[in-house]
C-alpha cells in the first residue's frame, strides 16, 4: 500500500493505516503524505518507511513506484486526502496500473465520479471507497436479514447522523478539521452532507438493498458565516415505494458520531445505532424484541464473517474499518494470484457514484425549496 | 365530571377516569357512556353511578344536569368519544355553561375549532385538550429548560411517534380501536395524522415554545385498502427558522408507543422518550452528558410540581395525564371559588385549534407532492 | 378502608390513598392519621372525611367503627406508620374483627410477626402486606416464566437495592423521613436493611419461587454516628442450592430507587430494573437476547392481569402498588360476598415474617462477621 | 516480540498479535507456537515468519534468539499459552535477559508468583502482565477521579464478570477453550476464579487504587463434573474499609461478557459496564447523572491518552488490549534508549502477583465455609 495524504497531523490516515494493518495482510510501503517533500519523508520517517519511498507528491509516487519491479512495487494507493484531492490521484492511479482505495465523498463532480466509475470498468483494476460502517458486523447481519426476506418488503427508513462539533465556528481559530470541511474549494457542494451524509446515504441503500429513487432536502447553516450546509432535513423515497426521512447535522450540540439507521418491513424491523455498534434491536409481529449482538448467537455467516473476538468483547470503528481493508485485501489477493473467488463485500466506485449523485440531487433539491430531485 | 363516551370496552374512557380521580379532586358523578340508553346504565352501574345519572346520551346529559342544583350538577364534561363526535357534545356543553375537557385531535374541521376557540373565548369557561405528554415532569422540565434559555436558541428538532399496532389491517377483523381511527368518517381527514402526529405536533410547541411555521408531509398509506394515512414524513421550519423533522407511523413494526423529540439549540441540547419517561438526557458544548431524572435534582420548579413521588420511583403515562385534569381542576377551583391566581399549565383549545390546523396542513401538502403549506 | 397512619407530611400515606383509589374498588372512609387528635382531623379534612371519622388514635378508631352498622364501617385497617407502629394496631384490628392491609417491615421482632401470623389464621382475617414490587406487571412475568420453567433449575441470583438519599447524616438536620429510619426504637434492630432489604429478600422469594435458605452478611454503618446499618453486602443461598449477592445501600450516593435483580437458571435467566420497570430482559442457551415489555406480546396470563393501558404508555410504582391494594380488594370482596375463588396474588402476613427473619438473621450474622445464619 | 503459544486455533493468540501491531511500534519476529516443531512453523507461516526462526519449543526460541545479534533478536517474549505454562518460560526468559509480556492469571502457585516477582526486581527486566481492562480510556477516568478524590473516600464496590459459555459442559464434545479451563492440572486451582475472577479483582484495585484485604468467597460448581469452580460470590473488604461483593460466572447463561463494576464514594460514584466500554456513568450528591465518553470532553490526560479516534467512534476490547502494549512498549524503548521517562502505566508483576492470591484466599475461603482469608 503507498498512501497519499495522511501526514503526522491527519486523523483519517493514522485510521487508515491501523485499519490496513490490522489483519496483517497489508503493509504500507509508501507514501506522499503532505504538500512538500519535506514534510512527507518526516511523516514517513515516524512510520519506520525508507526516505527514499517518501515522496514529495503523488505523481511521483506513481511513476516512481511504476518503475519499481512488480514484486516492490506498491500494489494500491490509498488516499486519505481532503475531498478535492481525491480524483485527481484516483485517475492517475488507475491510469497507471494502480488498484485504489480512496476515502469519501469520492470526487467533487459527477463527472469526475463516471469518469473513475467508467476508468475502474475498462482497467478491470480494485477500488474500494472506504465507508467503513458496512464494515460493522451488525450491519451486516441488517443487510443480510432483509437480504433473506426475514423483514418482508421495506416499507420505512428513518436514518440520523448527528455530530456537534461544528456547533461553534472552529474553523475561525484554525482547527484544521473544520477547516477544509466548510471551504467549498476542498469540500465540493455539500458541507456536512458530503461528509456524513454521504455515510447515511450509503448506510441505507446498503442495508435495505435498495435505491434512494429521490429526496426532498431542507439544508441548514446555521454556523455563523458558513457558506456550505452544517445541517440537514430530507425526505426520501427507495425505489420500492418505501419513505422516510434522514436528518444529519454537525452543529447539534453534545452530539459525539450519532449515526443511527432504523428500517420498518411488513413483518419485522430492525435498529443499528453506532455508538452501540455491537448490538442490532430487532422488533417483530409478533415475538418480542430482539436484540442480536456481534459474533452472538443466530446471525447469518456474512456478520459472523465480520468479527474478530468472542461476543460481548466489543469491536469498534477501527474494526469496522478495518474489514472495508480486509476484504480488498482477499479480493486483491486473489487477483494477484489470478483465483476466481466469490467477490467479497466492499463499497465500490459505484457506491463512489451513488455518493456524488446524492450530494448534488440534495443541493438542487435544496436550492429549489426542497423540491423532489431524482437521483437517477 | 360527566363523561361523555367511554363505555365498557372504551380504551381511553378508563384512562380519564383514572387520571381524574387520581388527586382526589375530581369525582365523576354523571355520564352518557354509549349510544344507547341500555348500555350507558350498564357501564354507569359498574361505575356506581346512580341509575338516573346515566344518560342516554349527551344533549339528554346536558340539559338533565342542568336542571339539577348548582351543588348538585356535574361542573364539568369530559367527552372521551372518537373523533367525529368531539364538536357536538363541546359545543353543546360550552353553550350551556358548562367547562369542557376534550380528547384529541379537538374537532374534523378547522372551522369546528375555530367555533369551539370562539366560544370559549365568549363564554369565559375552561376547555382543557387532553394532550396528556405535556403532563409528563420531564417534558415540563425540557419546557422550562428552552424557556429559560439554557440551550440558547433553537436550531434543530427531531420528533418521532412511532407504534405499529396497525402494521397489519387488523380492521378488517373488527379491531374496534382500529376500526374507526381507519374510517375518515370518524377520524376526519387525519388517520395516525390525527391520532398520534398531532400529539408530535403539540410536543414540538409546548417544548419549544415555538410555533411550526411552514411544513412539507410526504404520508403513507401502507396498510391493505386504507383510505387514510398510517404513516407519515414530515420536513418542519418553526417561526424562529430553526427546521427539523417529524416521522410517525401506526405500521412500524414492533414499535409500542416509541415518542420521542431531540431538540437542539446554540449552547444545549436535549432528549426525552416517552417510553423511558422520568429521564432527560441533556448535551452541553462543553459538559459531559447529563441525566435529568423526574424529581431529581437541578430542577425547574415546573418540573418538580408535576411529580408525585420521590426520585426512581417511575411515574408514568397515568400520572402524566392525570396532571392534566389536576391542572385544570386547579382552575376550575379557583374559578368557582373567585380567587385569582396564576392559570396552571395545561393544553387548551387554542392547541386543539393548531392540532387541526396541523392535520389539515399536512394533508393538502401531502396531495401537493411534499409541497411546503403554512400552519398560520 | 381506615387508615392509620399517613398524616399530611406523610410520603407513604398519599401512596397508599392513591394505590387504593385507582381501581375505584375501594374508598376512605375514616382514618387515625397523626398523633393528636387536632392533627387527624386536620389530615382528614383535607381528604373530605367527615369531622366525626377522625380519630384520635388507632384504639379509637377500631373500637369506634366496631360500633357502626356493618354496612357502614370500615372493612379493613391500612397501617402506614414507621415500623415501630405497625404491630399494636395489626393485633388490635384482628382482635376485632377488622382485616388489614400492614406496610413493611412488618414487626419489629419475630415473635411479633409470628403473633400476628397466628391471628391471621386463627380468625380467618385478611391480611396484605405492602411489598409493592411483585405488583409490578413485569415482575409477575417473571415469576410465571420461572414457575413454568422456561429458565430451567435456579443456579444464580443476583439481587441489589441502592439509594442515595442518606449518603450524608440528613437526619442531623431533621429530615423526618431519616430521623425515624436510623433510631433503632423505631426502625427496629435493622436500617436499611429493614426499609429496602427486606424488599430485595422479598423479590427474590416472591420471582424465583424459593426460599432463602441461609445467609453470611456484612453490614455497614457508613454515615456519621449511624447506630443501624445504612448498607449490606449479603451472601445467599437458596434451598434448591443456588446461590447469590445481595447488595443494598442508602449511602450509594447519586442513587435513587435502584432494585434490581438478575436470576440465572439453567436453560436462561431473566434481569428487572424497577428504574425501568416496564421491560423484562431474557436471555437464553441459544437464542438471542429478548425483551419483554408490560402488557406486550407473548407474556403469561398473570402479567397481562396486572397491566391497565396498552403496551408501550408506561406504568410505575403506584400502579403496582395499586395492585396489591387491587387483588386484596378482589379477595375481600369474594369473602365479604361469601364467593370462592382463587385467592388473588398478593403478599401476605407469611411474607411478613420472612422479612423479619431476614432483618435478623442478618443482623445475627453481621455480628458473628459474616457467619451464616439459617432463615428457617 | 516473539510469541511462545497462539497457534492456529488460538483464540488470545491473534487478539496479543493484532493488540502488539495496532500502533507500528512492535513488530513479531519470532515465535514457539505450538507443541511441535512442525506446528510452530505452520503457524509462522501464516504470520509471514521466517521459519528459521519458528521454533519447535520455548526453550529453543530463547537460547536460539539470544544467540543472535542484538539488533536482530526478539527483545521480549509474550507468553500466550494456557496457565500452567506461564510460569517456566517467563522465568527462563528473565533468566535470560529477555523483558516479558504474560497472560494472566500469571501462575499457578503463590511460590512460583513471588519467584517471578523477585526475578523481575533482580534483573530489572521489564514484565507486563495482559489484563487488557485497565487499558480501557473510561477506566484510565475513573482511575483518575479517584485518584484526584472526586468521589471521596470510597464506602462500597459492586464488581461483576458475568459469562454464560460454559453453562452446558461443552468441555465434553471437546471444545478446547473449555477443556482446558476446567482441568486444574491446566488451569491452577481455580477455574472461573482464574479466569475471569482475576480480572474482576485487578479492576478493583486498579480503579479504586486500594487493595483488597480480605474475602469471603462461596464457589459453585454447576457445570456436570465440573471440579472446579465455574461461579462465584464473595464479600471483599478493602483496606481503607469500604467493602463489596464481587459475583462472577460463566455459567450465567445468555451473558457474553458483562463485566461491569459500581464504585460508590462520600460524594459521588462511578459505574463501567466493559460491554459498552466507551462510557463512563457517574452519579454525585448534588449534580444530575453525568456520563464521560472516550475521548469527550473533560476527561483526566490519563483518559485522553488511551483513546485514538474522536469521540463516539467506538473503541473497543482490542484497542484496550493494545494500549497495554502500547505502554509497555513505551516503557521498554525508554529502556533500551536509556532514557528516563515516567513509567508508563500498564500492569505489572506485582498485579500477576495480587491475582494468584486472590484466587487462592478464595479456594481456601471457599473450602472454609467462606470464611474471611486475608490477601496480604
Amino acid at each position: 500500500m503507498g498512501m497519499i495524504g495522511g501526514g503526522i497531523d491527519s486523523f483519517i490516515g493514522d485510521v487508515h493505516r491501523k485499519a490496513a494493518a490490522m489483519d496483517g495482510m497489508i503493509d504500507l510501503v509508501c507514501g506522499a503524505f503532505s504538500s512538500t517533500a519535506e514534510r512527507s519523508k518526516a511523516s514517513g520517517k515516524l512510520l519506520f518507511l525508507p526516505k527514499e519511498r517518501c515522496y514529495a507528491n503523488f505523481e511521483e509516487m506513481i511513476l516512481s513506484e511504476k518503475k519499481l519491479p512488480e514484486d516492490q512495487r506498491m500494489d494500491f494507493v490509498a488516499i486519505v486526502t481532503p475531498n478535492h484531492l481525491h480524483f485527481a490521484p484516483a485517475k492517475m492511479a488507475l491510469e497507471n496500473g494502480f488498484h485504489v482505495v480512496c476515502d469519501k465523498p469520492m470526487t467533487l463532480t459527477i463527472k469526475e465520479a463516471v469518469t473513475l466509475e467508467q476508468l475502474v470498468s475498462s482497467t478491470r483494476l480494485l477500488f474500494a471507497l472506504t465507508h467503513n460502517y458496512p464494515g460493522s458486523p451488525m450491519v451486516k447481519q441488517a443487510r443480510a436479514m432483509i437480504k433473506n426476506g426475514d423483514l418482508g418488503s421495506i416499507r420505512k427508513v428513518q436514518v440520523q447522523y448527528l455530530q456537534g462539533w461544528l456547533a461553534t465556528p472552529i474553523e475561525k481559530i484554525g482547527q484544521k478539521q473544520a477547516s477544509w470541511r466548510v471551504d467549498p474549494s476542498k469540500s465540493g457542494v455539500g458541507g456536512a452532507l458530503g461528509d456524513i451524509g454521504t455515510h447515511a446515504e450509503n448506510l441505507v441503500e446498503y442495508i435495505t438493498g435498495l435505491q434512494i429513487k429521490e429526496l426532498a432536502a431542507d439544508l441548514g447553516k446555521f454556523g455563523e458565516d458558513r457558506v456550505l450546509d452544517d445541517d440537514g432535513n430530507i425526505l426520501i423515497r427507495l425505489e420500492n415505494g418505501a419513505k422516510g426521512t434522514m436528518s444529519f447535522s454537525q452543529v447539534a450540540v453534545g452530539e459525539e458520531n450519532n449515526l443511527a439507521i432504523r428500517v420498518y418491513g411488513e413483518k419485522g424491523s430492525l435498529e443499528w445505532q453506532q455508538e452501540h455498534p455491537n448490538q442490532l434491536i430487532t422488533r417483530w409481529l409478533d415475538k418480542p424484541k430482539m436484540i442480536y449482538t456481534s459474533n452472538g448467537t443466530h446471525l447469518y455467516p456474512e456478520a459472523i464473517a465480520a468479527s474478530r473476538i468472542p461476543a460481548g468483547h466489543p469491536e469498534g470503528y477501527l474494526e469496522a474499518f478495518a474489514n472495508v481493508y480486509k476484504n480488498f485485501a482477499i479480493h486483491l489477493k486473489a487477483k494477484l494470484d489470478n483465483q476466481e473467488i466469490e467477490i467479497p463485500d466492499y463499497p465500490t466506485v459505484s457506491d463512489g457514484l451513488r455518493g456524488i449523485k446524492f450530494i448534488h440531487a440534495s443541493v438542487e433539491s435544496d436550492k429549489n425549496n426542497a423540491a423532489w430531485v431524482s437521483l437517477n
